[in-house]
């Protein structure tokens, strides 16, 4: 067991590789924060204003007294409790999906449902900006995979009709995490059922937000219970929790639980968490208002953006994105939003699909109209010149 | 928008799949457990029984009420609070490592450490019992992958000597997860150090279990806080939460903040999982004799599962493993000891490396010897003939 002297060189190619994105302005830095926020929030994803809802947080203190601090197991050891149960049928019954399955984050409850559904028979046929978690699911799934143009369902269609596999699953978010653009669910869903393809939508930015009461794009778009539409979400944006759920039809959870990877071994989602989500789902029914505040701060928030020069889109759900005329520039300019007491995302590559670096914003339903104005001002004041319309 | 009528007939190929899983013996079922088990648990990860520690759950309550029930980000825009980053200080610090950086889980943590410290110019030599997040990491690597016999030291040797590329990255469980043995780290360090490549080590069941007061088996091994050497952990097993973490040198950390794609683009931990693993941590340095009493109690099953004629190895941590003789005994021989009182893992295809379904036990820290005569007298009493050693 002697051991020759570790070598101290191993990991050299590491500061390499530092040294190329400082140059490129592409480090990136944790800023941890105090328990209540001094900057306004126009960063997090908690849309809905619920992570410190009293009922939520209330909710979540009161599980891990009661369940105990984790889920001690994976979920099908000793990891599902009948919490995991009833939020599962809960989420299932809002989205008027048949099934649900909780995971313990948005991003393996992607990867699980992109690699199940798929696998080396099948084709996959994706819009080139879906979510990392989206992509990661894709590169493991052994499928033969085409990424095709934003949004552009003739290039879906043909992919379909082109593919060499019988199988072939269609993947796509709803809302797109960095634009907040939406894609056009009732045109893929056409292709998909002219071409005997099934559909996957990551919903994880329109739940909470978009359709009736907040049930979603899916939901919106007339998909939900399809027999050939499968949705995911996740419990840590409009509910302000932790975790993801994939919902769809009743054999499609099924086989998840029998073959998901990411489901079967990973530890179950923490009591508290599950708990959370539930009291968070039971605020949005009690006020199905909340989507429709947290819409209209975002287009108030786009608009005046808009009036003080910049160039974007109408935003369909919560996000709103900014170009930036680089990743510097970007990095100092949410810098300076953040020392004049605002919080704003900045995105840069390879968070960014088409290598343009931006400020993206997200709105709550909280937000008020004097806060707003607020952001606006200081977004305006501290912009680099080169992020105006010209 | 007029879609065709939705075709029932697209996920066909599931029900085909489930029938051949159920004529193998392969189907799973999810078993929703109530707040406090009846059944003695002898399946579950909670090895030093801190997941209902009152100071475990106590600290998750009070992070919930005073941080949110969630995180409300990803961990580079609003996800990373300061008890995130007092976590990894003191994980860093018990563990001698020089950093360590939080993921949302073990599973999670095992896709970025391993895609971030290897890649295209990369080697990857894995033991091939190493646990499925690891697999799927390797698979997402675009490294070439050389996956050898179990705890072979000369297959590593061989296979990086022979690599074509000029990194390389050795990947392992310290205890095996299915078989509870352990990886000859020693040994491996040593082939890592003499072929200049790095050592990752996934110390899931050895942390908290092995090691001068549960600080692991990579510092049991003397490896911790060598400049070649990166180990990963999870917070929901001896720490009894959630989540996941990454310990190792500084440079590794911040590379990992960088290019992590599963750090990156997953929400952050949950504040009161954050606290719960924390709590834990303090309870452990607290009693590090916790870390004996499982070791203790692990032992004394397995000698007297021994005695009663199973064939079983010398357990190295909590982890036990009793062959039995076909997937479907092994379901029903779980299920009789379930219906007597005692709750056991059933491991099965595809979560058994070798095809060999078995019971997979684990020991507590807080088991008493009149539980363990307990479980083996029923274990022993509903166990197929075959499992009995001939």
């Amino acid at each position: 067991m002697n051991a020759p002297v570790p070598p101290e060189n191993v990991f050299d190619w590491l500061d390499a590789e530092a040294e190329k994105r400082a140059s490129a302005g592409l480090v990136r830095q944790l800023r941890p924060r105090p328990p209540v926020a001094e900057e306004l929030d126009l960063a997090g994803n908690d849309y809905l204003g619920l992570a410190r809802d009293k009922r939520v947080a209330g909710a979540a203190a009161a599980a891990a007294l009661r369940w105990g601090a984790g889920s001690t197991g994976s979920r099908l050891v000793t990891g599902t409790t009948e919490l995991h149960t009833e939020l599962e049928h809960e989420l299932a019954r809002f989205c008027g999906a048949q099934a649900a399955l909780v995971f313990s984050s948005g991003f393996t409850a992607n990867l699980g449902a992109v690699t199940a559904l798929s696998g080396a028979e099948s084709a996959i046929v994706t819009d080139k900006y879906i979510h990392a978690s989206l992509i990661e699911g894709c590169r493991l799934s052994r499928a033969d995979i085409a990424a095709v143009a934003h949004v552009d369902v003739k290039a879906f269609s043909h992919a379909l009709s082109t593919r060499r596999k019988p199988r072939a699953l269609v993947v796509t978010d709803s809302v797109f995490s960095v634009d907040g653009d939406i894609a056009p669910l009732g045109d893929l869903a056409r292709v998909c059922r002219e071409t005997n393809a099934s559909l996957l939508i990551d919903d994880a930015h329109g739940f909470g937000v978009l359709g009736e009461g907040g049930r979603g794009a899916v939901h919106e778009a007339g998909l939900a219970g399809a027999p050939d539409v499968v949705a995911t979400i996740t419990l840590s944006k409009s509910l302000g929790a932790q975790g993801g759920a994939v919902l769809g039809p009743r054999r499609v959870i099924k086989h998840l639980v029998d073959t998901a990877r990411s489901f079967i071994f990973d530890t179950g989602l923490a009591p508290s968490s599950a708990a959370a989500a539930l009291a968070a789902l039971n605020a949005l029914k009690a006020e199905p208002e909340l989507a429709t505040k947290v819409r209209d701060a975002s287009m108030n928030l786009a608009m005046q953006l808009k009036a003080a020069g910049f160039t974007l889109c109408v935003p369909e759900a919560a996000v709103i994105s900014v170009h930036a005329p680089s990743p510097g520039e970007a990095v100092a300019w949410a810098g300076a939003c953040a020392e004049q007491g605002i919080r704003v995302g900045c995105f840069r590559p390879p968070s960014v699909p088409d290598g343009i670096s931006r400020l993206r914003l997200t709105a709550r339903a909280d937000l008020t109209e004097s806060d707003v104005d607020r952001a606006v001002k200081v977004i305006t004041a501290t912009a680099p010149r080169g992020a105006f319309a010209s």
